[in-house]
């Protein structure tokens, strides 16, 4: 695959941009990571609490519950900040449920036992695919505060299994490209958020016509393109976990 | 595909339910379709609007926004009342979100000029997806306000192109179903919805596994038995329009 | 008293318009009702909860309580909905009210003992009269739902006690006529909503002069069309309840 | 009419409490009217501003709105103040729209010219029929807004026609009682409120069965009763303002 | 002390507006004082409650909590109310976060017993200085609380050390004066609260540069003044209760 | 200066934490400062708007507003997401007003021009005195924003004049002691802060008695204390933008 000058970096268009996961970034948190993808960066806090939601009390399940919001001037031109709007945006929501769903999906929540592990993730500075770069963030915030309730004995299993990662592909000037930075995906013909974990395996995948309807076949490519830009990105979040 | 005991309501893994498009049922709005898949019924209407949102002031171009609400008692167990809450649900924004996407994918808003349609979807009755009932019925609702819109010669051109459909599919104790219904929903192990036009393309793809990770085998088998179940719908819109 | 051309409808002044109850218009409520006065039609469903709110915990009685909105474009021109600015109108909350006082008016909480019932009225479409609709609708939907109770030998005895009825009379263009339609209703001089039960008796009368204040001899009259009117109604509801 | 042992005031059942208007109670209004029946003390100011509300911009004509609260120890147990819920009671907005719709049937809104009249009534004590001494106060602190503006020659005619008082009436232990207060509120068997002009014809008129449903025969009485008690009280209002 | 033409009102530089406790202003608060410095008129009342907030649940121990609310008219041009705007301002939370902090400062919560009091400010007329009224008549109205809950036997002990007055000083035309009014409140240079006990000492200070910034002898000179007139509150406050 | 053990930081009565401010924390912003007292962190924003509040269109003159939140994870326990409740609590609005007042106490509105600058202040890192750290780093954060706008040549001259700097003091177990951590600032019997500018004058002061009230020595103290340390920081403000 060789590099493509049409990427407004440069990149090859198989290339992530420089991804760092900067653990302890904060100290309060049982986790606290500085997810770096390029200019993005996302701070993730993972804190753990022993109560749980009322449809759970007294079922011995624990349960995860992420909420995601973007610094007023995270980004180019300034956003209100929500609270001045008395509600989240749609967008917001949007994104914390897929970062809940997601980090559920590699969680034993009977294993966690009758706690809540809540997930913030606020963006510092958007690029582009902060949801992404949240997830993957997310996931290493979350292995530390499960790592330090089992270095307290406060449970003797890891309720984890597996690693899940996510990564945005798309189709960019008819390039199939990956990890879009704020450029790129804010012309992006389609646009896709595929959540995979390390046996190569879907745990969620969402795309979307910008511009025209998209054909199978490149839904196939965007696919098997985000799949192994998924397993890049594991292998990172492993590296940095010293797993 | 032979018929399969294994779905509660008997029908085969690639049988939709009954579905009808009750055109004209109410009367004020430009379109309003009952859209109606086996017991889940939700009522699309089409209001037209003269004026368009700030961003669009003066642009000569028009917009559609889409809104979704269950009635309280849609569901087998009643839901309060979201003004109650002062605030909609991330679920309903989401739905909301995607529906408004979904239709614009099929509008040309030059050719619509400066106006608004409104897009209202409410479910009087919900046994299962719901969101992609209501995309199937919002769009024949838009083709009749499209249609009142030329008849008044408001409009000189059609500026919609294509039809689009949605369908949901999923895994349902193994097997790869169609055209979910509640029971069905909610002990699903995948979930996807599918909106595809009629040149057979996609227009949007969100997958969600509710049990373990869903290999890309399975995801390829869905995409299909989605894309062809999604032209059997197009076939009943055009049939109820007499296109 | 004779036909009368300057209704708009043509109908006499004492002439209701086409009333009908469709009992189990949906299938998941305890009771369900469309209940038509001409265009209107108002969707009325009760449903019962085995919680009670908490100036009742503990008391062995029961609670009766109603909601009331329009859908969106349930009228001419499209409302905004509710839950977008945060909070009902005052308009939606009179008229819950006063369904919810005219309902327990006929409703013996101790007989129904530590439950709910509420009462929702969605209009569908709104010609007229929309708040008189709702409550002789929601009787029969209340009806069913006791019935359903006593078949289930939930409670033994039914704690319904006679029928109430609700209808508006008022002054259009000098004439006292009954059961409003939009047109009349929006250029009344008086408008006037009666709720009464099967004895004859009254429940609420609320009348509000919109052009001038009215006179005794003109409230007194309106005071018996709207009571004979209300007869007439409560035989639909009972013939339809087959009573 | 002999006086009744059976009120818990010793007062006949046609006997109101002590009634006075207090003017110029507070100094920035244009109106500002201390209005008290017996323990009830409401502060009703009249507020004169040149803009007017939207769906009246341009067309020369005028707006009266009114607003209602009780202070939070207005009565016997503190209550919580609305605007830590976010939003005003349904009993709260059901009161400041009968009283903007009383006031404004004494208003030539044509006359008034393009400003708006808010009328404010605060609770500062509950002693029953708080929204019946809203009424009569807020006539009264009206009456004096206009005429600031006459004296200033803002306007040049007076655009109140007639004088419109309110009235309580019910029926407490059988008796048919006016101008209740708390103790017979709270007990009454129906409850009553009035809105009448100095020609004794009916602006509004609201009447619920708390109990069981009232008679024709007492609804009679009680109108009776009602358009003689506001005659009293209509001489008191232009005795204040020395008319 | 000599006069100063300067001052708006003609006042001395150190010369407090007329001062007047009118205790038992309203008759349900267990206290209640009308507080007038001049034009400024705030009701506060003390209500006793056998709750505690969730913090205090079972810790045997009491708590003071004050609310500050302006009525719409007591100011020169009319406010919207704060109910319909959804929140309180950030200025009125100020306010009575101020007031709370205040009180609480004198009163021994353990003493008090497990209940709660909640102070209301609702300011009547508004010509300045409004929150140290409000502290001062806050006091006043908390001793007559406590006083009825020893009467009857509620507590044993006085919970209450001491006596708490508040009052303005500040920079206006160059001059350093106490207790400002509206006129001068709105031109001055500095402004600052002060609430001071009755052994001199300080509670609270909050001082504003509004034009340039305060020099510390400033600071020095109108500490002073503060605390001198704080004294002469106190001596009213005294004298209201008959201590 | 003399070490003193008592502190739990061990540090002297007089001494400072490590001060830091990190300028081009983040990129978009035209000022964004990472402002670090100890492990105290504030991400301080300044963003450039062309447009200004309704009450100064037209008047040629600026604004400067401000903004404070605290993520949620930036204190030893979580807080609840402030946006999720709807609305701001009193602490985020109070410490957001007394930043605005700050820096606008050194900015020329009429030199700025019609443009608004929005200071925003997150605390990424809770430990005691972010309302101070705030105020210093966001004018250091203010300074590069208007560096930029000369530098653009927007503005001609520059219209700040001094440097502001805050810091809080109190009295930990009878020492008086600037810069208070978590640990000093919730055990503090009195929690002062200060707003000074260079010349060594107040723009601010808020004072509170957390336990018993302060004697007028202690607050001519701890005044002395708090000035002396402004300018220190002051220093490090100005050696930070290289002035």
């Amino acid at each position: 695959m060789s590099a493509n000058k049409s990427r407004p970096s440069g990149r090859a268009c198989d290339e992530l941009r420089k991804v760092a996961f900067k653990r302890h970034y904060t100290h309060y948190a049982e986790g606290s990571v500085l997810s770096c993808f390029g200019h993005t960066r996302v701070l993730c806090t993972a804190s753990v609490d022993t109560t749980v939601p009322a449809f759970l009390k007294g079922k011995k399940r624990g349960w995860l519950n992420a909420e995601y919001s973007l610094l007023p001037r995270a980004t180019s031109k300034r956003n209100t900040r929500e609270v001045l709007l008395g509600r989240q945006s749609g967008r917001s929501q949007e994104i914390q449920r897929l970062i809940g769903r997601s980090l559920r999906a590699c969680l034993d929540l009977n294993a966690l036992g009758e706690r809540t592990i809540t997930i913030d993730c606020d963006v510092l500075q958007a690029d582009g695919s902060t949801r992404t770069a949240a997830i993957c963030g997310a996931y290493v915030a979350l292995y530390d505060a499960i790592s330090h309730l089992i270095k307290k004995k406060t449970i003797a299993n890891n309720p984890i299994h597996g690693v899940v990662a996510a990564v945005s592909v798309g189709i960019y000037q008819g390039l199939q490209v990956v990890d879009l930075d704020y450029q790129e995906d804010s012309h992006a013909e389609t646009d896709m958020n595929l959540v995979v974990n390390d046996a190569g395996h879907f745990i969620e995948i969402q795309g979307t016509a910008e511009g025209h309807a998209f054909q199978r076949a490149e839904l196939d490519a965007l696919l098997t393109l985000g799949q192994n830009s998924a397993q890049k990105i594991i292998a990172l979040q492993r590296a940095s976990l010293q797993l």
